[in-house]
């Protein structure tokens, strides 16, 4: 396609843009001492339950707040709300990821010097947020028991741009038949040494030592 | 930022190069008698399991063939080989959708004439898909319960771009909580009138609805 050459050094320019933005939003944080963690994974995966059992549970031991991407509707700033932590939806649209601008807009009014830890839940999808700098100190990829052992294998990208791993949904596991060991194996093929979480929203399996890991990271900064 | 009007433009630019495409290749699947199904979903919901069982129950009726995508890996298509239908798998590399190019590319060598279903599995990603026709005849977008109810309200234009809804993983349903009422209005509060099949591919729950429809559609061909 005669177009393809041209779209790609389009693409490559609005990248570099949103990298300088980044790379902006980073030293904000870095200043105002903010944590900053994002979250990406397929629709479904579980972020949104996953962040609102980590926003309760970090609440009594420092501030935290949250901005959540969507295309549309504001389901899951509503949920999140209901932690009482400082919460903002960012609605994209039709566009399939979020940008460094629409997290520095998004901030807009707030205080960072009163935030210590800032979650930043990209939009469901496991391929175009990977490009997407957004400023943030440490990367989530979440996955599912229910997505299957070899989610790294088929998005490696994802799995490559992220820090940290998280398996959610761990109460499920025996209802899929999912293979743990398959799973890790998985990750580490893609991303050798990736640190990974196995936790449940819903029992609270795993909440504890991944709380404990973040709260190190927070009070390290 | 100053590069997105002309990043619209030229992205414009390859959807029309793509749409041509399309035409063509519906031309040619019209002209060949191929019923062409395209299946979007999110990573993870059920495509390629749902598929296996499709291809499966239509063997013994008539001629079927299946291609996938995904970033990496050809498992999915190592999976759909044991059903002994013709199958073969796109590899998009960092591509997070399928585009008619890629799809024409695929079906290189094969007679159509021989060939009365056309499967073609779709990237698993919930926003990109939705730009792109890949001349197919009926586009069916796959939701499992494990996805929660209100995907159908964060991802509208996948849903409006369908023609068919399947809810997946039907077994699954109690265990989640999962509330079918609330997902039905979900769906048709976005695409009024849109039929929707309830499903389990490893009970094999409403498959038999479901084959009967897509095989009466064949017929009618």
């Amino acid at each position: 396609m005669m177009s393809t050459p041209r779209l790609v050094q389009v693409r490559e320019k609005a990248l570099k843009q949103n990298d300088l933005l980044a790379r902006a939003l980073r030293e904000r944080f870095r200043e105002a001492s903010v944590f900053a963690v994002s979250l990406v994974s397929s629709p479904g995966a579980g972020k949104t339950a996953f962040l609102e059992k980590t926003l309760a549970r970090l609440r009594p031991h420092c501030r935290v707040a949250a901005l959540v991407g969507d295309l549309a509707t504001d389901n899951d700033a509503a949920r999140l709300q209901r932690t009482e932590a400082p919460v903002r939806q960012i609605t994209t649209g039709t566009v399939c990821h979020l940008e460094a601008a629409m997290v520095e807009n998004a901030l807009a009014g707030w205080d960072l010097n009163e935030i210590d830890c800032l979650f930043i839940e990209n939009v469901g999808n496991l391929v175009c947020p990977s490009s997407y700098d957004l400023g943030e100190e440490m990367r989530l990829v979440l996955m599912s028991v229910t997505e299957g052992e070899d989610k790294p294998l088929k998005y490696p990208t994802i799995f490559n741009t992220a820090d940290v791993a998280v398996i959610t949904k761990l109460d499920l596991a025996a209802a899929v038949e999912f293979d743990l060991a398959a799973a890790h194996q998985s990750i580490q093929s893609v991303r050798p040494g990736m640190r990974v979480f196995e936790v449940s929203a819903k029992t609270g399996q795993g909440m504890g030592e991944w709380q404990q890991f973040l709260q190190l990271r927070i009070a390290e900064w």
